[in-house]
């Protein structure tokens, strides 16, 4: 496998970083997570938004010219490693860098960690059709989850416990209300509207998140960008989480009871069907 | 700079990690600052137990034998970095380990990084005896500040607002109430008790404040082991926060404004000389 670390291709025995580096002291990084279609970036300008925002917040320095620099990037490590022929997901992250260990910002002489890496992507097609069990999980993340910095430990042990009751996906909750899933963002319907949790500092701007509010508001879907109660969650007539490595995937089983009938309902079919379409449409490629 | 990774002595030039680590893309690992005075390591057991806690805690497979094993190491470093003279910060982290990303722990065969590194501790004395300035910031961290782990953008984003305000620390406040400092723990003296916040899952376990707990007790101070309400804490009568790289250190100033008459409260004072004269003693040297 050929990565990219800090303007060079090299192979993944060789992508090393000194054990300095910020995002290994401090989790000081912003990631992204970019599906490719063929050698085409699913959505990059609103990948790269995100990307610039959270670089902003946390004041790294990485301007947007470099960020869509990382687009002919993203695309060499699509053809090198051999990945044109199906789906890709590219894995970017830049970190404010190596310095000797202490909190405050390193002079701006030091320069950010810059790494990027492609593996194969497959979106289950199974669960996608059929539905995906999720169990529900305690949002212990930090503040900003609109920034997608590497301080993902409320993450990962939230996935982890999905994995180990054999579920594919966390629901996250805190003071009383669903927020997103560990890697998702999540949608229910309840008394025949979806719902889903409004931007800002609480979750991800999920960017396939953003494809289905065009989408919803296309197909006249009924919507209320309000909290989801997370008492009413097993209550809901549709359960269905997003994102880059998802699509739009029924959650057909809660906590080990089915959701309504055990099988994705119609708004979450619509959705995921029109999403399939605008992701292969995008892609200038048919299924 | 002679630094410890994964069992070698290596020079800093030479400390090099994959770029895969989890700690540099999750933030996914436990890490302990400990001081030494002279070659000894200052309440090493302490500091095991804490590490061992946030280990088991986050499920990462290095146990309490290979964590007293870095005692040993700590020492070398000491040794080999000809800081045996004075007092030295030894970092140590452990992993948990590099493997291709995903957010699932991976196979028990991927051995955690366990890295150590040691440098010149100079906790500025002019501080500790005339007081410094605090600001204070929101509390951002995720829901387990007990586990000291390298989710730190929390920390490092408070720790940089107070440099800028030109203070040495950042008072953190959630919920209308004190946590912690960015990197200490914190005391306020409010109608003549003691008060500081009661460990759980919303602060860090200090050891040197596990420390003044103790001479606390022996010297009769009066206690109230609960959290400072955020409104109160303009008004206390003194406030001093402590670590392993701050000792006690009175804040004479917070918000740009005096802490009381602007000067070390007699509290503060009796319990640093009364840290100070411990720190010595366990050393078996004097200042």
């Amino acid at each position: 496998m050929i990565m990219y670390l800090n303007g060079q291709f090299l192979p993944r025995e060789q992508a090393l970083i000194p054990v300095e580096d910020r995002g290994f002291i401090f989790g000081d990084g912003i990631y992204e997570g970019v599906r490719a279609v063929g050698t085409k970036m699913f959505e990059w300008a609103w990948h790269a938004d995100r990307m610039e925002n959270g670089l902003k917040g946390l004041r790294i320095n990485f301007n947007r010219a470099q960020i869509d620099a990382l687009e002919a990037v993203c695309e060499r490590l699509v053809q090198d490693n051999g990945l044109t022929d199906g789906e890709a997901f590219l894995y970017l992250e830049v970190s404010r860098g190596a310095a000797p260990r202490t909190h405050f910002f390193p002079p701006a002489t030091v320069p950010p960690t810059v790494f990027v890496s492609a593996s194969k992507l497959v979106v289950p097609r199974k669960m996608r059709d059929e539905g995906c069990s999720a169990v529900t999980f305690p949002d212990m993340r930090w503040k900003r989850r609109d920034w997608k910095t590497v301080n993902l430990l409320g993450n990962v042990l939230a996935r982890q416990a999905a994995a180990e009751a054999g579920a594919y996906e966390a629901i996250l909750h805190e003071d009383g209300i669903v927020t997103e899933g560990a890697a998702t963002n999540v949608f229910a319907v309840i008394d025949g509207v979806l719902r889903t949790h409004p931007l800002g500092e609480r979750i991800l701007p999920g960017i396939t998140r953003m494809v289905l509010m065009e989408l919803i508001a296309e197909h006249k879907l009924p919507l209320r960008e309000e909290p989801i109660p997370f008492a009413q969650l097993d209550g809901a007539s549709e359960i269905f989480v997003c994102g880059s490595t998802t699509d739009v995937t029924p959650v057909v089983t809660l906590d080990g009871k089915p959701v309504a009938g055990g099988k994705p309902g119609p708004m979450t079919v619509a959705l995921r069907d029109a999403f399939e379409a605008r992701l292969y449409q995008a892609a200038g490629t048919a299924r």
